[in-house]
C-alpha cells in the first residue's frame, strides 16, 4: 500500500501533465489508491506507459532485485566490453546520421563528437525510468546546445523511451513529430526542458541543480536522503560564448552547486568556422574564477575512462559544480567533413554517409540497431523501474516518519495546491489607504508563501525596490540552501532562465524572480522559453511606466506591455490596486503551465471602487457604470495606475450627465479566453465611443477602442523628472480622457 | 586655411548634430571655408559654443603654444599640490552630493567614491576639448554605471562643458534639464553613449575602443597618427555581474583592444547589499582568463599615485586591454552611510549631508565650486582648444599628402556621405529570378560596402547563414584591425552595443550586425538603446518566420515584428523581395538617427511587379490595383514573404471579377510619417474591406485593417517542420486571405 501510494505520487505527474494539455481531468484510470492518501487529490494516470511502468515496478522490482546502484552510479558499475562501447557510440552517431539525412536538416556534427559522454552518462551513470520520464527522483539532462538533439533522441531511444521510437527518429523534424528540431520538454517525454537558444540549457540546468538542493536540504532527513539526484549538461563553445551562461555559472560557483556536473563539447569549430576567429578566452581559468571544479578529458572521441574518471571525481567534489572539458571532433568518423562547420548544420550527404558507414565499419542500415547494442541497453526498462519502486519504498517510510514534510514535498512533486490556497490572499476595501501595487505585491507573496511550499524566488540585486523578500525567510546560500530568498545579483538573463529550470524540476515549485520591468529587455528570450516550455515562472515586474519618474528614459518602460501582450502563451497583468494584485496572484499561481508578468506600480495608486479578484481573473470588466441596458454614452478602459485616471474622467463626466462606463482590462490575454456573451456585456459591438488610457504604446489598442475610439498612451520614449510632472507633459490625465471622451461620443 | 579646413571638419558633426533634431538643416552660419573643401558639403556651425571654440583655437592656440601633452599624457604632466587635488576630489563629491539632495532622487555613492579616479581622468589623463564634445579625436569615457551620472556632470562642469552649467547641476533630474538621470548622449554634448542599463556602457567602450583601432589601422601612417586616442570606462560590480560585459570583454580581449581601459569600482555594495551575497567569483581571474592586463589599486580613495602609476602601467601594455580594479568605499566621507546600500540610490538627508560637510572639512555652500579649484581646471579650455587646433594642422597636413584617405576619413568624420551612394543599389524586374531576402541583403551590403567607407560589421556567428560577409575584405582582427568584416561569435547582446559604441564614435560610421530574428530577444536592450540613443545601427534580422522551418518554435519569431513596431524611434522593415531589400537598405542608410531592423527571409521569394525602392521609402504603397477611383472592392495588405501571397489571391480575386489593391506595408514606421493624403491614397478610409496577411501575431494589424477587417497571421508558437507544412497548417495562404477577402467585401 505504502509502495504504490508514492509509486501514485510520481505517477500524479504524468497524470497532470495530460489534464493540462487537455484542459480538464480525464477520469478514464482512476487511481485506486488515491482515495487513502493524505496528499492533494490527483485524478487519473496517463494510459499506457505509466500502467506498463506500474506494472513493471510492481511484479518485477521485488521479485528480481536487481542491484541498484548505488549513489555514485559510475563507481560501482561493472564494465561494459570496450567493443560493446564503441558499437553503442557508433549506434548513436548512425542514428542521428541517418535521421538528418532522412530530414535533410538538422545537425549531425554534435552528436557524431557527443556520442562517446552521451553514452557514458545515460548507460552508465544516470538513473533515471524510461517508462516514467516523470519520476521525481530521476537524474536530469540538459542538452544546453540544443541542435544537437538527435543525440538526446537518440540516447532516450536506446534508453527505452516511449516517446522516441524507431519511427520517431524517422519522422525527425516533421509536422507533428516528437522529434522536433530542438529539444521541448513539452512535446517530447524525458526532455526536461527546452533548448536551442544557446546558453538557455546550462542556466536551466543551474535551477534545477539548485532545485534540488533546495528541497534535499528541506527535506532530507539523517536517516533518509529523499532527494537526490544530479543534474548533468552538456553545453558547446556557442553556450560559453553567451552571457547568460556566464551569469549562471557565477552563481552555480557562489551556491556551490555540487551535484551540477556540466560537459563542455570542446570541439573548436562553431558556424562561423574555427572558435579561434572569435572566442580565444582561457576558459578553464575562467570557470576556475568563477568557483567551479575543472577537468579535461583530452581524448573525448574514444577515451571511455578518461569520461568515466571525469564523472568519479566530479562527483567527489561536493562543493563546487564541475566543469568537464571534453575536448571533442565534431563530425567524428566523417571522413571529409569531420572537424569543420560544414558538419556542424546540415545532413552529410548519402556519398559522405557512405563514406563515414565505411570509415567507422558500419554496415548496417539506416536506423538499425544492432541487437547486442539493443540488448544491452534494455536493461535501463527493468532497472529504472527498480529505481523508482525502491525510492518508492523509501518514500513511504519517510512518509510514516516525516508525515508534515512528506505532505509539503508531496505538494511540490504532484503540482496540486494545498486546498483553500487562495483564501490567503489579501483583500481590501476603497477605505484601505493607498500603495504601490509594488507594495501590494509583497503582501501577496508573503501571505502566498506561507501556503504554497513551493514559492521560491528571488530579484536581480532590487529587492528592495522590487519588493520581494520573502520576511519569513532567509536567503537561499550555499550554506543556507533551505531557505528561500534567491539572491540573483544583476543577471536578469540568467533569472529567469534559472526559474524556468525549477518551475520544470517539479510541478509543484512556483518560482518568481524580479527585476524594473524596462529590464525585460535583458531577459526576454529566458521569459519566451518560459511562454514556449510550458514553465510557469511569475515575472515580477516593478517600475512599469514613466511613473517611476526621474531615472528616465533608460528606465522606463513604453514597449513592454505591447510586447508581452504579444507574445504567445504569457499572461501581461497590469493590476490598478490592491483588489487587483491580489487577483493578479491568483491567476498567476493557478496558472501552472503559463507565465505570467506582474507590471507593478512605483508610485502609490488607491484603492478603487469596484475592483475584485474575480474581476481580474475575467481579463477586463466593468468597475463602475451609471448607464442601463449595456448601453453607456462612453466607456473608459484604463490599465494599472491608469485606471484611477480613467475613473477620476468618468467622475467629471457623469457630472456633466454622461453614462459612462469603466472597464479594468489587466489582462488582454485572459479577456480574449471568455466567451462571446461576456466579451459582449463589457464591451458591446454597438458602443462604439470607447477611449483607452495607459502609460504605454498605443500600438495594439484600437483592436479595443475600435476605428472610431481614441487611444490615449506615449507613443515615444520616456524622460527624467518627477513623475507627475512627465505625466501632465505626455497628457496622461483625467482632462485628455474627457477631451477625447468627448470627442468619440 | 588649412588649419580652419580642418577646425570646421570637426565642427560639421556639431552642426550635423543640430541638423537632425531641427529635422532640416539651418543655414545661419555658413562655413567661409566649406567651399573650398573636397569634402561633402556640409550646411553650418552650432551657433554660440563651436564659434567660441572657433574663435579660441583660431586666436589663442598659435599664440601661447601651450605645452600640448604627449599621447601618455599622464606621465609629462606635472604634479599638481595633494591639497589641491583633494579639494577638487571633494568638490566633485559635494557637487554630485548637492544635486542628488536638490532633486531629492539620484545616486550619491558611486560619484562619492569614485571621485578620485574620475578626478585623475578627466584633470591629468584624458584629451578633450569642452569647447566642441564633438572633436573627433578626443579622448572617449565611458560612465557604465550610468547610476552615478553626477560624477560624469560635475565633471563636465568643471572641465568647462557648455552643456552642464551650474544651473543645469542645480536642475538634475529636472524636467527639460541637461543633466537627466542617467547619462544620454542626446542631451548632453560631452557624453558619449546613453547608460543606466548595466553592462551596456562597457560594451559601448569596447564599441568606441574597436572604432578607434580600426580607424587607426585604416587611416595612421608612419608619418602621421591621425587617429590617437584612448577609451575610458567606469564599471561597477552591476556591470560585472551582468552577461553582456562578459561577452564585450571576452571580445575585447580576443581583439587585444590595447587602448581600450577600465576602472572597476570595486566597492562590494550593490543595491540588495554586500556583493558577497550574490558575488563571489574572482574578477581579476575572470578578467585574466578574458586576455586582460589587470591592475589592482587597493586604495582608491585616496591613493592618487597608485591611480596614475595604473594608468601608466596600462598604457604601456598595447596589446590587451586593461581592467584596473579600483577599491573604493561607496558614498566615501559620509560618515554613517558610507560603505552600505543605503547610500547607494537616494539622497543623503540633510543631516548626513551635514556630517559628511563636517567629516570631509568641506565649509561650503551648495554647488560651491572653490576658487583655487575653478582656477585650476580652466586651463582645460585653452588646452582643448589647443588639442584640437595642433590636430587640425597635423590633419591639414595630412591631407595634403593623402588626400584619398583624408576624404574617406572625413566622411566618416562628418558623417556626410559620398554623394550618389545610392546608385550603388541593385535593381531587379519580376523576370529577375527570385531570391532568399537574405541573400538579396548581401548583394546590398557589398553593393554599398564599395562606397560607404563607414559600413562595417558582421554576425553571431552565423555570417553564412545571415548572408553578411563583404567579400572584398578580410576578418577584423587584432592582427588585421583595418578589416571591416567583424566576427562577434555568439554573443547577440553585445554585438548590439558594440554596434553602438561604433555608430557614436563618429558619425560617418554605418555599423550593421545580425543573427537570426528571434533572437532579438537576446540583443533588446542594445537595440532599445540603439533607438534612444539615436544610433543608426542597422540589424541584420535574417530567418524572420515560421518560414524557417525545422529549426522550429524556438528558432521561430511570431511576436517580434509587433514588438520591434511598438518600440519608439526604430524602423521595422520587412522587404517582400529584391527592390524592397535594396529600399530597405537605402532607408536604413538614411536614417543615421534611426535603427533599422530588416527581417529577412531564409526561403526563395520572387520579384513581383510593382515594388520599388520608392515605394519603401513610403513605408507602404500600392503595388497592384485594378481598381479606379480609390475604391477597390478589397485591399490586401501583406509585407515581407506573405507578399506574394497576397498578390496571388488578388490575381484569383480578380479572375472573380472583384477590384482589388494590394498593399506592400513595408514599414508602419515611414508610413506613419506619411502626409494624411498619401495614407488616404493607399489605405482610403471608406475602403473597410480590408485583409492583412503576415506569418506573425496579428497584434497591432486591427489599427490597419480596421474594425471591418481581417488580420491573418500566427497568435501561438510555430512548430517544426518543412516550412510549406507550416504554412499550409497554420493557414497562411492564398485560399485564406481569399475566403477572409469575400467575408469582409
Amino acid at each position: 500500500m505504502a509502495s504504490s501510494s508514492s509509486l501514485t505520487l510520481s505517477q500524479a505527474i504524468l497524470s497532470r501533465s495530460t489534464i493540462s494539455r487537455h484542459g480538464s481531468a480525464q477520469q478514464l484510470h482512476p487511481s485506486p489508491t488515491s482515495a487513502a492518501l493524505s496528499i492533494p487529490s490527483f485524478s487519473g494516470l496517463k494510459a499506457a506507459s505509466s500502467s506498463a511502468a506500474a506494472s513493471v515496478s510492481r511484479r518485477r522490482a521485488p521479485a528480481t532485485r536487481l542491484p541498484v546502484r548505488a549513489s555514485a552510479a559510475v563507481e560501482t558499475l561493472e564494465k561494459t566490453t570496450d567493443a560493446l562501447v564503441e558499437k553503442s557510440v557508433n549506434t548513436i552517431r548512425f542514428l542521428a546520421i541517418d535521421a538528418v539525412e532522412k530530414a535533410n536538416s538538422g545537425h549531425p556534427g554534435l552528436p557524431m563528437g557527443c556520442a562517446p559522454m552521451g553514452h557514458v552518462l545515460y548507460d552508465e551513470v544516470m538513473r533515471y525510468n524510461p517508462k516514467n520520464p516523470y519520476w521525481f527522483n530521476r537524474d536530469r539532462f540538459v542538452l544546453s546546445a540544443g541542435h544537437g538533439c538527435m543525440l538526446q533522441y537518440a540516447l532516450l531511444h536506446l534508453a527505452g523511451y516511449d516517446a522516441v521510437k524507431e519511427e520517431d527518429l524517422k519522422s525527425f523534424r516533421q509536422w507533428g513529430s516528437k522529434t522536433p528540431g530542438h529539444p521541448e520538454n513539452f512535446e517530447t517525454p524525458g526532455v526536461e526542458v527546452t533548448t536551442g537558444p544557446l546558453g538557455q540549457g546550462i542556466a536551466n540546468a543551474v535551477g534545477l541543480a539548485l532545485a534540488e538542493s533546495h528541497l534535499a536540504a528541506r527535506y532530507n532527513k539523517p536517516d533518509s536522503k529523499i532527494v537526490d539526484h544530479y543534474t548533468y549538461c552538456i553545453l558547446g563553445d556557442g553556450c560559453q560564448m553567451e552571457g547568460i551562461s556566464n551569469e549562471a555559472c557565477s552563481l552555480a560557483g557562489h551556491w556551490g552547486l555540487g551535484k551540477l556536473i556540466a560537459f563542455y563539447d570542446d570541439n573548436h569549430i562553431s558556424i562561423d568556422g574555427d572558435t579561434e576567429i572569435a572566442f580565444t578566452e582561457n576558459v578553464d581559468q575562467r570557470f576556475e574564477a568563477l568557483g567551479w571544479h575543472v577537468i579535461w578529458v583530452k581524448n573525448g572521441n574514444t577515451g571511455y575512462d578518461e569520461i568515466r574518471d571525469a564523472i568519479k571525481e566530479a562527483k567527489s567534489v561536493t562543493d563546487k559544480p564541475t566543469l568537464i572539458k571534453v575536448t571533442t571532433t565534431i563530425g567524428f568518423g566523417s571522413p571529409n567533413k569531420a572537424n569543420s562547420y560544414s558538419v556542424h548544420g546540415a545532413a552529410l550527404g548519402t556519398k559522405e554517409v557512405e563514406a563515414t558507414r565505411e570509415n567507422l565499419g558500419w554496415p548496417y542500415e539506416p536506423f538499425h540497431v544492432p541487437d547486442e547494442v539493443k540488448k544491452h541497453w534494455s536493461r535501463h526498462t527493468p532497472e529504472g523501474a527498480a529505481y523508482e519502486s525502491e525510492w518508492n519504498s523509501k518514500f513511504a517510510e519517510y512518509e510514516k516518519k516525516y508525515p508534515e514534510e512528506a505532505a509539503e514535498l508531496k505538494s511540490i512533486i504532484t503540482g496540486e495546491l494545498p486546498s483553500g490556497w487562495e483564501k490567503a490572499l489579501p483583500k481590501y476595501t476603497p477605505e484601505t489607504p493607498g500603495d504601490a501595487t509594488r507594495n501590494l505585491s509583497q503582501t501577496n507573496l508573503n501571505a502566498l508563501a506561507k501556503v504554497l511550499p513551493g514559492l521560491i524566488g528571488g530579484s536581480a540585486d532590487l529587492a528592495s525596490s522590487n519588493m520581494t523578500l520573502l520576511k519569513m525567510f532567509g536567503d537561499y546560500q550555499k550554506k543556507t540552501p533551505e531557505e528561500r530568498n534567491v539572491r540573483f545579483g544583476v543577471r536578469e538573463h540568467s533569472m529567469g532562465a534559472i526559474c524556468n529550470g525549477i518551475a520544470l524540476h517539479s510541478p509543484g515549485f512556483i518560482p518568481y524572480c524580479a527585476t524594473f520591468f524596462v529590464f525585460t529587455d535583458y531577459m526576454r528570450s529566458a521569459m519566451r522559453i518560459s511562454a514556449l516550455s510550458e514553465a510557469g515562472v511569475i515575472y515580477v515586474m516593478t517600475h512599469d511606466s514613466i511613473g517611476l519618474g526621474e531615472d528616465g528614459p533608460t528606465h522606463q518602460p513604453i514597449e513592454h506591455l505591447a510586447s508581452f501582450r504579444a507574445m504567445p502563451n504569457i499572461l501581461m497583468l497590469r493590476p490598478a490596486d490592491g483588489n487587483e494584485t491580489a487577483g493578479c496572484y491568483k491567476v498567476a499561481v493557478d496558472n501552472r503551465k503559463r507565465p505570467s508578468v506582474l507590471a507593478l506600480s512605483r508610485q502609490k495608486l488607491p484603492n478603487l471602487a469596484g475592483t475584485s479578484i474575480e474581476g481580474v481573473e475575467k481579463g477586463g470588466y466593468t468597475i463602475s457604470d451609471n448607464s442601463s441596458d449595456n448601453k453607456p454614452d462612453v466607456i473608459l478602459i484604463g490599465t494599472g495606475s491608469e485606471l484611477e485616471i480613467a475613473a477620476k474622467a468618468a467622475d467629471e463626466l457623469r457630472k456633466e450627465g454622461k453614462k459612462v462606463r469603466v472597464v479594468s482590462f489587466v489582462s488582454w490575454e485572459l479577456f480574449e479566453d471568455q466567451s462571446a456573451e461576456y466579451k459582449e456585456s463589457v464591451l458591446p459591438s454597438a458602443v462604439t465611443a470607447r477611449v483607452s488610457i495607459e502609460a504605454g504604446t498605443t500600438f495594439g489598442w484600437h483592436k479595443i477602442v475600435g476605428s472610431k475610439g481614441k487611444a490615449i498612451g506615449i507613443d515615444k520614449f520616456g524622460a527624467s523628472a518627477p513623475a507627475g510632472k512627465i505625466y501632465k507633459e505626455y497628457g496622461i490625465t483625467a482632462e485628455a480622457v474627457i477631451a477625447a471622451a468627448k470627442e468619440v461620443c
